[in-house]
């Protein structure tokens, strides 16, 4: 690497099982990197001794606490206005919890909470397939459905914080029931990893005569990777669940652009994996449903930062911003 | 009126049928208006040229076009980077028209052009509903349903100036097609004035039997304020057009605040006339349709500021910002 810079930011990506951190540069260099188990912590406050214990030494190498500008933390349900996380369901720590304040006292400079999928579309303009771009929205398909939204260069927060969370609104009225929300017919429900998976089974009901090699799994075996795997073998089944999955993620993205107009949107998570099998479907659809204005203009990628290193440096971007 | 400030905004509003224009103060006193038609005009050059002068005696009294700041321009398809009204089917002139140039090299004073619903939305921001808010999103409710979306403090734009058509979100696939762009199930097709008449008719066919007002009508006579009007003598079958509007427009409502967290959703325009009728059962539709983090946070109010006013005071607003 070049010679070092004068200034530089913590990235921390807290998830539901480990939590990456970094300290990475203005040019997006991660000069250092660990990980920890969030699961390892009832309390958010060994947590965060955990977290400065790991980070001391890495600090001490680059200079010192005072060449780091700020800590910045991505995680689930984080309010960038309050600084907690709130009620996250896949955390252990219940309630509100004030962790910007905690990691603030802890290492003594600023420390800029906001939630994972904002962290990520934070990391992709300054780093990443929107670099430079002013208006576009980061979807996020894993476990779940996330979405970060820039508008005018910035992320969309709304008056409270909670602004983006595109993973429930309502695709098909009454249709299926989201196994966490209880709510019917939202884009998670379909378009995550969990919801593909639903897909494949209700399919292999549907049609109890098909020939896929997914009936020689056991029903926990059947995830996303096994139906793309099946899929690309040229499981007809495996290959409908994708064309599903695309007709709805694409009909969510048509009414997104009609909203914010973005120049692109990025997709990012597991699922992205099945790349053309899922974004093929997904273009069809959301072409096919915006008004004539909108129509082949939206560019619709793939974000090209390493997974792992994405956490670090959206979460490191919020410091710069 | 107080003592004349030292300088104003010229605001004109371009509709289908009638254009709209005044002088206004930054505080949003309107101090001289008129209006003129704009079907009288094949070509935007003749309109421009009268437009000039009904409104050149008006500025001659309020001391010239040195004391003019700008003229603002709310007109349908308004493009804001542009500066052009792009193919609006509603307009004679067609393809795509570059009136904020033509304005401009006409008055000699900096022309700013957006879409009609966007100018309402700067309209609320400074002078009207939502006066102060940073975050929230106007819905027009008249023969089309428009929006326009504040974000930060800002109108949303998109990287093409075309954001905020959520008049063309897709609320029901598969559901109503639309007269004009030929889409299924869109907010529009269902919640504007036109959709409203729709579903009477339709209603009206499901349940021959019922007992409605409306059968003494011819089919033309049937509109929202007919509607309304039977619906406050006791008609169930137009109480149930209430009924099935609102739980439409809730539903989408709910899926734009999981989108930019609005403070406020302000609803403007003529199906507005029906007030309470209306509002109920989208209200009870969107909370029931938002995740809890969203639940009973967002207002859902209507304009307070007079249908005539609000067009000009929204388009001066532009030259203020």
């Amino acid at each position: 690497m070049t010679e070092q810079p004068s200034s530089f930011a913590i990235g921390v990506d807290i998830g539901g099982t480990n939590t990456k951190f970094g300290i990475v540069d203005k040019r997006g260099n991660i000069w250092y990197q660990d990980r920890m188990r969030t699961t390892d912590h009832e309390q958010v406050g060994t947590f965060v001794e955990e977290l400065h214990e790991k980070l001391q030494p890495m600090i001490e190498k680059i200079g010192g606490i005072d060449k780091i500008k700020g800590i910045g933390m991505g995680a689930p349900n984080g309010n960038y206005y309050k600084g907690t996380i709130e009620y996250a369901p896949n955390l252990k720590w219940k309630g509100i919890v004030p962790i910007a304040a905690i990691v603030h006292e802890k290492f003594g400079i600023p420390a800029i909470l906001t939630n994972d999928a904002n962290a990520a579309a934070q990391g992709e303009m300054m780093y990443g397939a929107a670099k430079g771009m002013k208006d576009f929205i980061v979807i996020t398909l894993g476990t779940g459905v996330g979405s970060g939204i820039i508008v005018n260069g910035q992320l969309v927060y709304g008056h409270d914080g909670f602004a983006g969370e595109l993973g429930h609104v309502t695709v098909i009225p009454d249709g299926r029931e989201h196994w966490g929300t209880g709510m019917k017919g939202s884009l998670e429900a379909y378009c995550s990893a969990t919801g593909m998976r639903l897909t494949a089974l209700e399919l292999m009901e549907k049609y109890p005569d098909a020939d896929t090699p997914l009936r020689k799994l056991k029903a926990e075996e059947i995830d996303s990777k096994a139906i793309y795997d099946a899929a690309m073998q040229g499981c007809g089944l495996c290959k409908e669940v994708f064309e599903y999955t695309g007709n709805i993620l694409g009909l969510a993205l048509a009414n997104f652009v009609m909203f914010s107009s973005p120049e692109a949107i990025v997709l990012f998570g597991g699922v992205t994996a099945a790349g053309e099998m899922l974004i093929k479907p997904t273009r069809l659809a959301m072409e096919a449903n915006v008004l004539p204005i909108f129509r082949n203009k939206v560019k619709l990628i793939f974000s090209d930062l390493k997974e792992a290193d994405a956490a670090i440096l959206g979460a490191s971007a919020l410091v710069w911003e």
